[in-house]
């Protein structure tokens, strides 16, 4: 069981990754290798202390070159369950495979496409977040793909060969995916409808008849990901210490609200991962296996 | 007047700045040409984005050359005050300047050496935090002069200039001041006492008497510099905006709390600067002189 897990590789996830770094933490960083596609497409950064009109490009390898002097690797797995046990977290990932750790540190950031009226409501009764986890229910089935990002094509991919047909909605330019059974649908959807289960997407001038609803997003929202854990507004809620309201999850970044800059996420990554290392302190106390050297830190 | 009047020129304050000036706020940034003495002297640092294993003197230069970039220019007095008053702030400084501003950002760090009992509550009763305010009320007196930076001897050499006798406390080494009413005390004082007004200076092992004591430190105290603030264990109380208990009162930085890191106070600085444009954006609204279009940023 690791430490800590922390999900998300933007300025928020790996300010925390070198803050638990320094603390002597074990910990897992789930996220891409490229680590962030909004910070790479940023034209010019000004506002950020040390960088000096730097690219987002610039930003990136500073950012890398970090990660590697300080041997940090991020794990390329799309983390699709956070459940919150007793003393620690279980972790799923698209992969297939599971963690377990004592903390988590939600960075995920927050997609800059709203959610469709219904995405939520219908999560688990015909919508679905993750291709490889529920594509082949839908053998032989019409459904339909919101798609957010070009680097999720291959996902479509892998639900056109269960699917009969594939209504294929994507937020991106140019579509390179090709194949008989999908046909593109440019067109933002206003609502998933149904009654037990979806049966039905709404557009302003017309509907679609399907089965169900893939919603694949770079970033997977916060409730979607954690049960029970409060948000307002679709921002995460969190105390001054990056304390959600469930014990020993933490979340930094824009998930966590505006305004959306690195530096803020920066600073809330490097608090959550001081949070971090206090919370397992106060475990270790807890079960008596600490000694007090130990407390290297410590906020008030 | 200013739109914000920014104290200190650490991480936090220059963070603000940086965020102001791109949000095309005017302010005053008061502090020292060369930052931060604190960030200077740091060997390496290891988990700030963006910088890898940087020393603190590579960081000072980066941040320079930023602030040049964006045409910011520290201004170099020291704040002795800040009076909160109904929709705008009076700053006086030791050069015996005063400045008003709509808004006001703390970012003066926290003091590394700890007050001594009794600074607070002698404040102004012969305790005084400003050699060029007061210095001229103890001439042919005997004061103590507790100081916690070789860059405030210049100081005490005033002070000497009028007292019959200074008992010089220095937190530094070496001290470089030599004058004949110069009395050099390596011993920390365990309380400043009196009745109405301070009489002696307590030691461990001993006392002297004094008609008043000047504690000079690289950064006032929030609470010494802002009548009413609400503070707990020494640090400034805000919210997650940063928003203090008072109106138009922002704090960002060490002075906050805990952690003390720059990633935390980049952070901080950056949302207090985002809260002071939103908070000038209300008071334009209530006085019905903002249009819409001006609101170019919003919290949720």
């Amino acid at each position: 069981m690791t430490d800590c897990i922390i999900i998300g590789s933007g300025t928020a996830g790996i300010s925390a990754a070198l803050t638990l770094k320094a603390n002597g933490k074990n910990f897992i960083i789930f996220g891409s290798a490229s680590l962030s596609e909004k910070i790479e497409k940023a034209e010019s950064i000004r506002n950020y202390p040390g960088l000096s009109n730097a690219t987002g490009k610039a930003f990136v390898a500073a950012l890398k070159t970090q990660l590697s002097d300080m041997e940090i690797a991020v794990t390329e797995e799309k983390v699709i369950g956070v459940y919150a046990m007793n003393d620690k977290f279980g972790v799923a990932t698209q992969n297939g495979n599971y963690y377990e750790s004592k903390a988590v540190i939600l960075a995920c950031g927050v997609e800059s496409v709203k959610t469709i009226e219904g995405e939520t409501e219908f999560a688990g009764r015909g919508v679905s977040f993750c291709a490889t986890c529920d594509g082949a229910l839908y053998k032989e089935k019409t459904i339909a793909v919101f798609c957010t990002s070009k680097r999720l094509e291959h996902e479509i991919e892998y639900l056109a060969g269960f699917a009969k047909k594939v209504y294929l909605i994507p937020m991106y330019k140019p579509v390179e995916i090709e194949r008989e059974n999908i046909e593109i649908v440019r067109k933002m959807p206003v609502k998933i409808a149904g009654e037990t289960r979806v049966n039905k997407l709404i557009f302003k001038d017309g509907e679609l008849k399907i089965d169900g609803l893939f919603s694949l997003r770079e970033s997977v929202s916060p409730v979607t990901l954690v049960n029970d854990l409060k948000t307002e507004g679709g921002h995460v809620c969190v105390t001054r210490k990056m304390e959600t309201n469930l014990k020993g999850l933490f979340a930094a970044g824009d998930c966590t609200g505006r305004p959306y800059q690195y530096a803020k996420a920066v600073g809330e990554g490097n608090v959550a991962a001081h949070a971090v290392s206090e919370y397992l302190m106060g475990e270790m106390m807890l079960n008596g296996k600490a000694q007090t050297g130990d407390l290297t830190f410590r906020f008030e």
